[in-house]
């Protein structure tokens, strides 16, 4: 028995593959499905188990595609009323791969539908040697039980259930493997470290440790980050069964002309993944700026409208490719195309351009310091922004200015910041999307700022503050 | 026998690989060597020979380079006086490859000591077949013979004689295998095929029929394209014998504070390739704009301080490993390295930026429309300019902006126009060193001035002009 | 004006791509067409034109899957009668791409159908510049008259017009531009060097200085190499309209299975494309053995039965799709697919194998020298067989040797002889189907020969002779 | 903290990237340190500790080149009385990388120097989350105690204590990271899972379920897997610390006289990586056949003198390179350079060759069914012969046959068999070398013949036998 875990970064998510001799399952795969498919063969294994643990809220899974591409049969919860052709799972199924014995156990909580796959390695002993607990459990960390509107109550009673009653049974040396790191927003707390075991997460997992309901429940469902958009159209996505990637158009080359008319008709909408200072240097009007760098697929997920096609403007093909797999990795499929000659092809065609001045730290700083009547909108999340903040900026965060955009002068001069530059190029963007003119990206955003050693507002450690890792 | 030829875009450089069935010679290869000696495996030929036609002003040389990882033996003109081992070669000297023979001609007029190498294959015939004719006559063209200042005349009375007693009596049959292709400084109206024959230039080449010397003298030393600063330089370091490039230090990864330490010391400029909205957007103060992607390597020699140490700006490792080859290749070696978690990792931080705001086409003649206070300065060459620029617009093309900054008041709005955006953001950072801070750089130029239709200016003709390749 | 050669090795074919400044076409294109597409795109113009000077014989053409990809026109000549989509042309036709002006001219002789594309850059001047000729005109060589059972007489005579009233009446200074170089079997002699000129051929082509129809005919009927068995099959297929590579079926990755039950359907055969002393250690029985490396496509057309599937064993499955490529180029479509394990998986899987014992030069000398019963069987052409053999040896060409199998005795040692040890190996494959059992292959061949120095026949040159390239 | 773990094939070594926020340490790296570093740079991270276990028996540990690479600092066990600079560990010992505390245990048994890193998360809780236990405590097994002539009762005493007394003591829930899987040699019987836990391994390993000290060392020290002749050398290397293999000489392109010059100057051997049907249609005289597929490392180190300097014959000079690194990586490091043009320029050069015929378990079959006189070795260790084996072959393990290779008649005529053909090619290549003649290898080994159901001997299994890894 071998187990091979696939961290994918931006969306924090592990899947895994679990080998016997001959065959493996693939547990929780993503979308993009060859690096399975190449691992197996290297393993000289065939997949021919494809088990999900629930219906992901955050990525798109890829056990359609990779059914179809291997004939391997798909598991998954009998709970999650699957349409797509399966077999449907419950506390106490069992099924054998090879002598790798699997049994199933229900562990709702994070969603309503999810169970948990133990692992028995038959060929060593007979006690599960692995657990593969999806959402359920992190190592740091639970799944969050928030997602479902006016049902987290409910579902953190049964999050406290699976877990005490259920996965804490597991003997203490039982390896954990969950599918989210560090960085997911299905939790809050996740650690960096991948995997773990149960005796360790029973100690220190702070979740854990709240021994009674109603101090879970509340730990677990108040002051929770925000979940971005594309949370509650995911698992609807999974339940019914993605489309298939190999069947959804090719991404087009489109001209200048082309682009135009697209645009024109009124359906789709430009979303711009180059840097902030090329969106800021130049870009089409009303293009949405998301640097595909940095944290793409969540705001991508959470920022843009879901009922819209999508046109890109990037540098080159490979990143409208790149930007095309991870759109589809949060379920945007309407991907039309990409600007074939670019920001350059469009300007030396005498097209119209829009532009967000860039602000470095030390400028704004100055700006300040000189009295200037500048706004200054931190766009970071609250927690980020009660943490440290410049005096006198006020804190929206990027996913809410979609609303409060109201809340501000769109005759003033305002800068705003993030961690580093890049929500506050998205949230530029939305801002001149509504008629704001006198905008300023902070390049450098609140790292740059605690870097450069301004204000009161500095914190005391040696080493300077680094914005979280969206941006 | 057999001809490989060489081109090498940017500096329109065409190189010749000559195979006889076991050896080969390699007639005036650039600096970067690998690709001769793969072909020549390829091929299963060992390289024993390198011709140099002359002293290059326009590039660097890979002869010395090319000696050392091969042995082959470097033949070079005796009148060029070159410092490195070499046979020299004068008229009526010959020499063999295998069944190849070769005759040296002397044609000077491009420069003084240049000769031409004339090929016959005796397996089958006694004429010459071809002649590797250097600089000295092109496909549509023949080299300049202005370079070399005060010795322009006479020079030109070379050219002339070099051409109609020499070149000219070869056989029409004879193919010509210049040194450069369209896109070249070396001449002003290359044709963008790469070889011909001396019948077919005889007949059509508009120099060739010139037919007495006074007119052909004035049509080549009157009105010629300027000369970029590098032609005096590289002349020079090609007869010397150029640095190996192998022996050159490595490109360093330097960080933010290693950066700035070497700006602080004074013998160092900032040189930043990236595309010219994102240097508008931000860059390091005083920083040179040259995108990688257009005319950079002829800008580079012509504008760049040839006498200071270059410390990159660049969007990757891989950008700054394609500058620095470019460089060389004009004979800037003195590069430190490259600003290695570039501008964000500059902005994070929190150190200073600079920025040039970017104007679109349409937002330019809205400005010109509404009547804003504004001065075009279009930094074309004069004979673009004539062709067609916009009305009250004034021309300085951009290496004279270097001198003829003082022109220009310092405190005004200025708007910098070129063929399509980078010579004109090249001239924006020359500026901005001076003190200029209302500058805007006209995104799409004339270029798109044109494809836009805008004001009486424009041509007739029903396709858009299109800017000159050096954009 | 501008123009890129293509040159093939192995079939020895030259495509061209004729530039204007937005347009472009494409002349004789071979099957697989990505390379055309991209040179165009880094060129910045569309593929509008695809030009076929004849109906190519020895390798199948690309002309609809380019057309299909870029939507370009095809232009072929009117006499042959195509079935596919296209201009047919006709002496005295002429059309225009931008600023570039192309005449018909027919030119039969090769094919009856051959015609030749004058081209005029009217940019330069009025006379024509370059031609694309074909196979009508080679460097140092013209097109074999004698490809069409009957017709040699009657074509050679056409041939001899068309050079003599068409062609040589070019100016001196015209470009040849031929489809074929050194190594194809359309022409006998062929120069290395890849373009000449009309004067050039006109003064030292051995076959323009032949100045009366009949030695000229003679010259060119007469002692022929013979023509592969695929020449007669692959007009007809350009003809017609070859089959569209994107639709052919993918090349399949066989089981052991898979890949006995397609042997005992009887309909396909075995290739193993590995090299011989692979072959010869062992191989699958009745399989042809054809090194990927040394002039597959032609021995493929040549021996291989085109009416029956083809069934590869490789090294690696890199090597199944690069002899999928080359047997594509000469027309043999049928291809199934790969040996999945490849030997290493046969042999394991406990199947029988077959051998081929491979002998060095020295050991064949000391088996000589001491007088074993051995029959030598050079199987290399008359002409090579001619200029130097092994004493006793007789000659059978490798592929007469189908059919003259029975002049050998099927009980006698016989060893294989060609000029490195390739061809030896495909007879031995051969020998071996039709029931011999003492076969040799002698590995190094007549090179290794001559390089050891053995017996009277070593020439007295002092370097070791070399086989022909097709080994 | 984050832990990546690096399983390298062939050696079926794991080596460990144990990163905290900004710095990391790298547990037992292998001499190729790149991977190291590049994902070192992609977590943002720099190696600032390098951790070694113990000294290494099986391969060439890469502490000498990463920290030179790197300017890390090397922490390795006081016991070793290593020569390299490096921090001393012992009992009790521990340091800090940023919030992670690691502690020092001396564990003895497989080496005598040995010690385990236990990890702390000081983040996250008080007690040990992971050991790196290097060789005495495996997934399913303990290292061997048996490698030290006349230590193994007393390294065995000294393991029973390292696990019972200190590793099992640590909590259940500990993750063990050991530094082999299955397939190393350190021990017999490693799962191929590469991660357990403390309280698994407690409950289901074996070996630590042999609760007296009698057992356990009559179990570790009898009827164990020979150790290869490396794995006495490699110990001693790594001790005094190896060379750096950036200074290693750079591997050289021999031609035939080279090649040949250094054959006969007496020090060197030849060394066939090739494919065993390649090396068995033909190879240089005296060449050793080991397959660069087929556990490589192991037998090189096993079956090569060390004294000699190597020549390589190749495919390719990727396999030469190839080949090159995993020499290295088992301390052999005089390796001179590979056969330019390969076997085919040795032939065409008229050069001599040697051969080993293949039979295809069909062949032997029939062979031994028709009663020839042929003596079957199966060169396989003896625990698999016992397992299965053709009736009447007797049992010689390859390396045994360097010595009892006068156990057999040079003159009868041998069939080498072993699990699949790699290790009877090396068998039948030593033999060769000692003057055999009448050798057949058979391809396929025991595998194929399980697989075609020969004789009394084939297992009832419903599925084939397979050969163990090392073929």
């Amino acid at each position: 028995m071998i187990i091979e875990q696939f961290f994918t970064g931006g969306i924090a998510h592990s899947s895994y593959l679990l080998g016997a001799n001959r065959t493996c399952a693939v547990i929780d795969p993503r979308r993009d499905i060859d690096t399975y498919i190449e691992q197996a063969q290297e393993m000289g294994v065939k997949i021919t188990h494809i088990l999900e643990t629930h219906l992901h809220a955050d990525f798109i899974s890829g056990h359609l595609d990779l059914a179809r591409r291997t004939g391997a049969q798909i598991y998954a919860p009998k709970a999650g009323n699957c349409d797509f052709e399966h077999i449907p799972l419950s506390e106490g199924d069992s099924f054998r791969l090879e002598g790798i014995h699997i049994d199933v156990l229900e562990t709702p909580g994070h969603t309503p539908e999810h169970i948990s796959y133990l692992v028995t390695d038959t060929s060593r002993g007979d006690e599960t040697v692995t657990v593969f607990c999806g959402d359920t459990l992190f190592v740091g960390d639970v799944g969050r039980p928030d997602l479902f509107p006016g049902m987290a109550k409910e579902l953190a009673a049964q999050l406290y259930e699976s877990l005490h009653e259920k996965l804490l049974n597991l003997p203490d040396f039982c390896e954990v493997y969950p599918a989210h790191g560090a960085g997911s927003l299905c939790g809050r707390a996740m650690a960096a470290k991948r995997t773990s075991t149960i005796g360790y997460e029973k100690k220190y997992n702070y979740a854990l440790n709240i021994k009674n309901l109603e101090d879970f429940t509340n730990a677990l469902t108040k002051n929770m980050p925000a979940a971005p958009d594309h949370f509650s159209r995911c698992s609807v996505i999974n339940a019914k069964g993605p489309a298939i990637v190999e069947e959804l158009p090719e991404l087009k080359a489109l001209n200048n002309n082309d682009f135009i008319g697209l645009i024109e008709k009124g359906d789709s909408i430009v979303l711009d993944v180059r840097c902030f200072e090329s969106f800021g240097g130049q870009h089409i009007p009303n293009a949405y700026s998301l640097d595909l760098k940095s944290n793409f697929a969540t705001f991508a997920g959470w920022l843009l409208p879901p009922d819209k096609n999508i046109l890109l403007v990037t540098d080159s093909q490979g990143q409208a490719l790149d930007a095309s797999l991870w759109l589809r990795r949060v379920g945007l499929d309407r991907i039309t195309g990409y600007l074939e000659d670019g920001m350059f092809g469009w300007v030396t065609a005498g097209l119209g351009t829009d532009h967000i001045a860039q602000i470095s730290i030390v400028e704004l700083h100055e700006k300040l310091t000189k009295g200037d009547e500048t706004l200054v909108v931190d766009v970071r999340a609250a927690s980020e922004y009660e943490d440290f903040h410049i005096q006198n900026s006020i804190n929206i965060p990027v996913h809410e200015l979609r609303e409060r955009y109201v809340e501000l002068d769109p005759e003033a001069e305002i800068v705003l910041i993030c961690g580093s530059g890049h929500r506050s190029s998205m949230g530029c963007s939305i801002l001149q999307q509504k008629g704001f003119r006198k905008l300023y990206n902070a390049a450098g955003g609140m790292t740059g700022y605690a870097a450069a050693k301004y204000g009161p507002e500095c914190p005391m450690c040696r080493l300077p503050w680094t914005a979280s890792s969206d941006g």
